[in-house]
């Protein structure tokens, strides 16, 4: 076990090209099998498993070859080089439609998440990924609830589990991966009224535990490597039931809506 | 070494109290020496520190006592229970206002950072703490050369150096560690034109790999708990010289201006 002020972030080894259908949490309890030195697993560990793979597995994918795209989507796709196929499925997946503009299309999904292209993807998705792109899972939440009772079954262990995606930020370049799905573990941790190093009383710093959790696994699987799924041992975050949509600022305390 | 696929973050030990004019470059070797584990640096180590230890260091602080707030901060103050000479000093350190509402001023700072209250902190500064405020290190990207300049000279090794400072971020609620400052590192990962997993070309991966890093050091270091700095070993960023203003997206191409 880590020492305190200790974590390890440790990618799964041996997951395989997963398609619709296929059985995540059994792949992923095979993957942590597989993996040196993970198991048996600690009520502290967090499971991070990106959003592609879970999507893939949930059949949460659409081929553009069926796709009919409206004129507004053909014009976009059109001026900034895009496929308006893909631009069609963006906005029909759509809340509303935050910006765009220069080739990027900001919606609000109708899970809540302000994104580009709300999420969907079309890289890495098998042969056909030319044609191929994956959405968001319909319930992110779920789907990391499902993988955690499975290995809570198998293992005798509950961790939490953490679905993450990579997102882009206003202000500032690239992106960073964050949580899009939670299961036993708050998004968020309130450090306020809890006194700091000298004494005093924190007065606002309330932490998105679950985005640095994401990203902290990002590290470790990268994009092209064909790593879906690390765990991070040694962080100790607050555990509990909690609902990714608390992370999610609601419209009307949002400074950017 | 952490194999392939693996990474620890380790918090550094014993790092006391710093006050202005404290060599920090020295009080961080020193905690290097007294950290289990850790030496022999090695050259993909990155070690990341917290901007409050930095700018207290820098003597990038400022005493509230001295401070006359202008009427526009006396009334938000007064409207939004804030301190008005707090309010005062981001107007000061403001290149420009981005929004001002709700108790909230988000501001870009004259490094270019956009954030709430220009990464002015009340908090953990000291006995004096409810009338010092630190500012943010006036070149973080030197701040952050400094201390790798001293590392290298005393242990031959070259690492990474990232200064750190927690953010919030639009449409999510919650603050995470992001990068301020770097130095022998690139803040960007540009992963487009290698292909993915299968094979296809990645359009659109541009990955902040220290905000990444940022995020993975706050895990162990919390806000509480007097830890200033981590060693994240084994992420094996690229390596190169960089600096944190190609991360910042210029106003040009921000669709959120």
């Amino acid at each position: 076990m880590p020492a305190d002020g200790r974590l390890e972030v440790i990618a799964l080894e041996g997951i395989p090209e997963v398609a619709p259908g296929d059985e995540l949490p059994a792949l992923l309890l095979a993957a942590l099998e597989r993996t040196p030195d993970v198991l048996p697993l600690r009520p502290e560990d967090v499971l991070v498993v990106t959003q592609k793979v879970v999507s893939k597995a949930e059949g949460a994918i659409v081929d553009l070859r069926g796709i009919t795209p409206r004129p507004e989507a053909l014009e976009f796709g059109r001026r900034w080089d895009r496929d308006p196929r893909q631009v069609e499925v963006v906005l029909q997946q759509a809340r509303r439609v935050i910006r765009m503009d220069r080739g990027v299309v900001i919606t609000e999904t109708a899970h809540g998440f302000i994104c580009a292209n709300g999420g969907i993807d079309a890289s890495n998705v098998g042969p056909r990924s030319g044609e191929i792109v994956t959405l968001l899972p319909a319930d992110p939440d779920a789907s990391a609830t499902a993988i955690r009772d499975h290995l809570r079954a198998r293992t005798g262990v509950d961790i939490a589990v953490v679905i993450s995606d990579s997102f882009g930020r206003p202000w500032r370049w690239g992106i960073v991966d964050v949580a899009i799905g939670v299961s036993g573990i708050p998004p968020l941790v309130d450090l306020r009224g809890q006194p700091d190093a000298d004494g005093r009383v924190m007065k606002s710093t309330v932490r998105a535990v679950v985005d640095e959790l994401a990203s902290a696994a990002e590290l470790v699987l990268g994009k092209s490597a064909g790593r879906p799924a690390a765990l991070v041992r040694g962080a100790h975050p607050p555990r509990g039931e909690g609902r990714i949509a608390e992370l999610l600022m609601p419209r009307e305390a949002d400074l950017f809506p």
